[in-house]
């Protein structure tokens, strides 16, 4: 038998490890490290090759019967760790007790300092936003063919290739081969192509959706500012068949007070009313049913309008609960579950448009955003879809739609305090 | 039988999506939305009444000898969404591949913007550290015990917990009735129980570390600039037994050049070598073995120093491994990717302690920040943890510790980009 000196981190004790809860003022009993100083143990350099009959079995194996303990000291643990007081800080004397309260106090003062920062931060972005419309200008008017590009800003995006180690390196004479192009006006289906390279945003376009974003000729950013401030997202369309509307609007509205932390808050989120051409409403299908009446043996047709799915679901964003629904015990909590984790949903599409494909559109559409957005986390999804899929063939809920979760560029907003609010 | 003329999304075809390898410059074959308009359908309004015997089985299942092709369609859809080139760019005439080697050239521009907007969220960064430092020193002054609080700050402190709607609301009366404290200096362990409240951190104590960490006086944040950017971490520690450092620094290193997303990366960490007194390393312990020799059957104790777990094994960071290693064959794939989630996580807790400890230690000692510092998923975590042990008792794995995934609260780095790089 061996005696084992090393005192490793027992997880089991450490369940107690102190909190405002219980951490007591002064430290009581011998601390653990004193082992190291054991005296009376003969010691000898280590020699590898003598060690063929060390036994080594001194591990603890703790009695089953001490479950129920263990269960209280774990119980005792997730309780502190939530924040719920246990009497600690209600039991400090009274005058550390007071600097305590004045630690708070100081720390409103930061909280309001948190605030001024982000709201500087978002200063910053709508800056950068500003400095950056005379690009998207210049990338619109390429996309719709009103403008061609300079020989520079060629040679620099080859050159950016080059650097990015892109598989195909464009070559003029190369090119030539796959035919001048001379009828072809810009380019064509840039939107829906960088929007289809967004694994999220990929997974709200159906087939019918395709021809309505055909016409998508933009996506523009602009920032709100009164009564709270917030950010829109215009989508331009080309005349087309499905809807008259020219621009629809998607705006997000922050709360007016920041959170606790200083961060601003996702308030809720509007859509545009689209107008939709005569049977032409992609967020709506047909179903078609034959009905047998009980009493005739008769049937006939039934034509019911059903909700479908389509990327123009976007502009109908589902309606954050109110404070009384939250509190009100008949209100299904798993409704509310559900339309929380459809809100973080489209506060996070919102933010992926706003943030990586509005400023990087082009590397949407070639597909090298790809290499940038997130892809091990893309790669699970993909895997879980297709397991699943396997089995039965006939899976068609979206519910594992695989949102990007990377930090939000900016850092000014996190939609997931929304729901912890 | 009914007949279904809703469309809804079929996941399978979908995986076919557009995508700038197979998006077609021109649709092709008649959009699936044409089936809305379908002529010769007699429609009558839906008689809810009526419905009972409907029967709606019109479910399509898929031959499941399809799925080698679907194998292939999913395998096809994963090569394309991993940006590798199918063909699509390469293939566009002329003049549309010269307008989209254009918008690369554009976005180089769009690149250089976004760097200089993350070097301004730096310095504004910076800018409200410098701010919030007169804070910090007061802070100190009253944990030290140094200052008392005044009135003003108390009260405003009493205020924020009724603001938050703390359980213990202070009152002045009532404390009195825990004792006067004159004999306590400031708050005690003040720091030592902020960290412990921090679950990532939390994990990185042992037992044994927490004697040396009461003399942890303060946490404080400074920024380098030369020659690349970053920040350090500096834990001020009082006289105390275990080593002769008055300081104790660990320093975080951008790379000096930003990510072609003009994010800050990370370059390598460091920290101060800790000058331990004799017999007082706590990354170390003493394992104290039994030898028998075989020859003369004789016993004699061994003394073999080996690593142990610390909270102060947070001073030598992990390496990170070199391009050349990255790239040779020969070198550990799975050691390297362990030293990546090590690098990983020690990048998490520079950020958390730099953007959440540090900003809002008092929120730590009395457990608030807890809060709001994405609890669900430490929920998870603490069940899980107690599944684990409860079997066997004896798990002594510490790779489960918990780290934060939150946003980083300023944006300005990423860490997991770190490894992607």
């Amino acid at each position: 038998m061996s005696e084992n000196v090393n005192v490793p981190k027992n997880r089991l004790p450490n369940l107690a490890a102190p909190t405002p809860q219980n951490t007591p003022l002064t430290g009581s009993g011998m601390p653990s490290h004193a082992l190291l100083s054991q005296p009376n143990v003969p010691t000898v350099e280590e020699n590898d090759e003598e060690d063929d009959d060390e036994d080594d079995d001194g591990k603890a194996i703790l009695d089953p019967r001490l479950a129920p303990q263990l269960m209280q000291m774990v119980q005792g643990r997730l309780a502190t760790l939530v924040g719920q007081s246990s009497g600690y800080i209600e039991n400090l004397p009274y005058k550390v007790r007071r600097r305590v309260e004045g630690l708070k106090g100081i720390q409103v003062e930061h909280t309001e300092l948190q605030a001024k920062y982000h709201q500087e931060m978002l200063e910053l972005e709508k800056k950068y936003n500003t400095l950056s419309e005379p690009l998207y200008k210049r990338r619109l008017a390429i996309i719709e063919g009103e403008a061609e590009p300079t020989d520079k800003e060629v040679e620099s995006g080859v050159e950016s290739s080059k650097k990015e180690e892109d598989e195909d390196i464009f070559d003029e004479e190369e090119s030539k081969k796959k035919g001048e192009g001379d009828d072809v006006k810009g380019i064509p289906e840039f939107w829906l192509t960088a929007l289809r390279n967004h694994v999220g945003i990929s997974e709200l376009i159906t087939d019918r959706d395709e021809a309505a974003l055909h016409h998508l000729t933009d996506i523009t950013l602009s920032y709100l500012t009164s009564p709270a401030p917030g950010y829109k997202l215009s989508f331009h369309f080309s005349p087309n068949e499905f809807f008259t509307n020219a621009v629809l609007d998607k705006t997000y509205h922050y709360k007016e007070e920041v959170s606790y932390l200083g961060d601003w808050l996702y308030d809720h989120a509007e859509g545009t009313v689209i107008d939709w051409k005569e049977d032409k409403d992609l967020t709506k299908a047909v179903e078609i049913k034959k009905q047998r009446n009980k009493n005739t043996n008769r049937t006939r047709l039934i034509r019911k309008i059903i909700p479908a799915e389509s990327f123009f679901n976007y502009f109908s964003p589902p309606v954050p609960p109110t404070e009384d629904q939250l509190e009100d015990d008949d209100v299904d909590q798993e409704e509310i579950e559900d339309i929380e984790e459809r809100l973080e949903l489209d506060y996070q599409i919102g933010e992926d448009i706003k943030d990586r494909i509005i400023p990087r559109a082009i590397d949407y559409f070639t597909g090298r955003a790809l290499k940038y957005d997130g892809l091990d986390e893309l790669d699970e999804d993909e895997d879980e879809e297709f397991d699943e899929e396997e089995e039965g063939f006939d899976d068609e809920d979206d519910d594992d739609l695989p949102a990007t979760r990377q930090a939000p560029k900016d850092g000014t907003t996190k939609p997931e305090e929304c729901t912890q609010q």
